[in-house]
């Protein structure tokens, strides 16, 4: 694997840094190779605007897509992006490493997707899910979360995690094509005592070295909709295959 | 009426900044008083560490969580947070004006959040939801959306909208403890002809002066979870109580 891990935590010694120190150093030592873009140390500006280009398509009026179609067609992104995507090009795995922030990504890597995840460089012009620029390459979310499973479930007063977790997964990841590996959930950190704080630093080094094989979330095909992105008609049919029994295979 | 309307597009000719035109031209008009926090054109740095704080609580470690609980008890923030508590404490009612960027807020609103947000100057110590320090607020997220309302319904690519903001309305606006008012979207602006951006502003102008009847969102209670935020049980009583029929007041 060529992993990119995209890693968001101000503190140098806190447990999100710890887990991208085991995840690169477990992932090297099993043969694969990694890069990691850690937004804090690079300074990296979560900020989109007309700063993301070289070009400028329409010096009148802003237009995030008109302006990204066209910095994609003439080699227009900025130098820090276009180095951004390089790595994503260079990867066949990516991993987003960050404490969960009002349910969210912190703003310096939600930046880092408005900024990156740009048209003609993940997706654009039909390429979206299966069909998206990322096909073929795997994504996971790695996380801390201040409070506890159970506040973060059906039952609890957030609501289950991986439901909140739709924009990240499936609206971004999913969509731009990649296949998206179950969420990997620290609960509360700042709580583990050393022994606990190492247990799951080694259950985070047997996912990112397992990470070609680990279940992903199902994916959304895009022939499921149409244009307009609205679920087709299942179309049962009532004929002579629906009485076939036996092989279901076609 | 008091309302701070908290803007973030990067085009001053876009339609967002056409509704929060509206909006404080009819507020105003209605004899509300508004502020508005434009953060594209306050260059908005939406990156959250030590930047926030004059105070240190910690040199050797940073917690940000630490750092926020010892700033609001030092008045430790910068005078550019300061100035956005000072924004808040002085609002009734909150409006987040965006463009939906990944189903999500932009970056620097995002930002805006994790920085503004902060223990002691919103939540925090057993003050969340109805006991939230913005409790009596009012609090509305209006956004256009690149996409049409079906892909964002239930048989959309995308999923129901409002159950994807649930980051933002429940597990952020709700959890500070505003009222969270339904949010005024508007789906694929650019495709708009005139008489139907025109139309769109007018609906958006009856809400915003209509904010303070506008449908809420119904409210977390914190009384219905216990410490750990998982839901209590129901509790239901087996006794002479269940046998009593007509009215249900206690």
């Amino acid at each position: 694997m060529r992993v990119l891990i995209v890693h968001a935590h101000p503190e140098p010694a806190s447990f999100n840094a710890a887990m991208t120190r085991t995840a690169a150093l477990e992932l090297r030592a099993a043969g694969h190779e990694v890069q990691i873009s850690d937004l804090y140390a690079m300074d990296f500006d979560p900020v989109s605007d007309r700063r993301n280009f070289r070009t400028v398509a329409d010096a009148t009026s802003y237009s995030q897509q008109t302006e990204e179609r066209f910095a994609s067609d003439h080699h227009g992104f900025t130098d820090e992006l276009a180095a951004e995507h390089a790595k994503l090009a260079w990867s066949t795995a990516l991993i987003f490493q960050f404490p969960l922030w009002w349910i969210g990504m912190p703003a310096i890597m939600k930046g880092w997707i408005d900024r990156v995840f740009a048209i003609g460089q993940t997706y654009g012009d039909g390429r979206w899910f299966d069909r998206g620029m990322m096909t073929g390459r795997r994504a996971m979310c790695s996380l801390t979360v201040g409070g506890t499973s159970d506040a973060y479930s059906e039952r609890g007063a957030y609501g289950d995690l991986s439901s909140l977790l739709a924009p990240i997964l499936h609206g971004t990841l999913a969509f731009v094509g990649f296949n998206v590996v179950e969420p990997f959930v620290v609960y509360a950190p700042g709580r583990l005592d050393p022994a606990e704080r190492a247990a799951e630093l080694a259950r985070y080094a047997r996912r990112v070295v397992g990470l070609e094989t680990a279940p992903i979330l199902s994916p959304t095909r895009s022939d499921h909709f149409d244009r307009g992105l609205i679920r087709k008609p299942f179309g049962l049919r009532v004929g002579p295959e629906r009485a076939v029994t036996g092989s279901r295979r076609r």
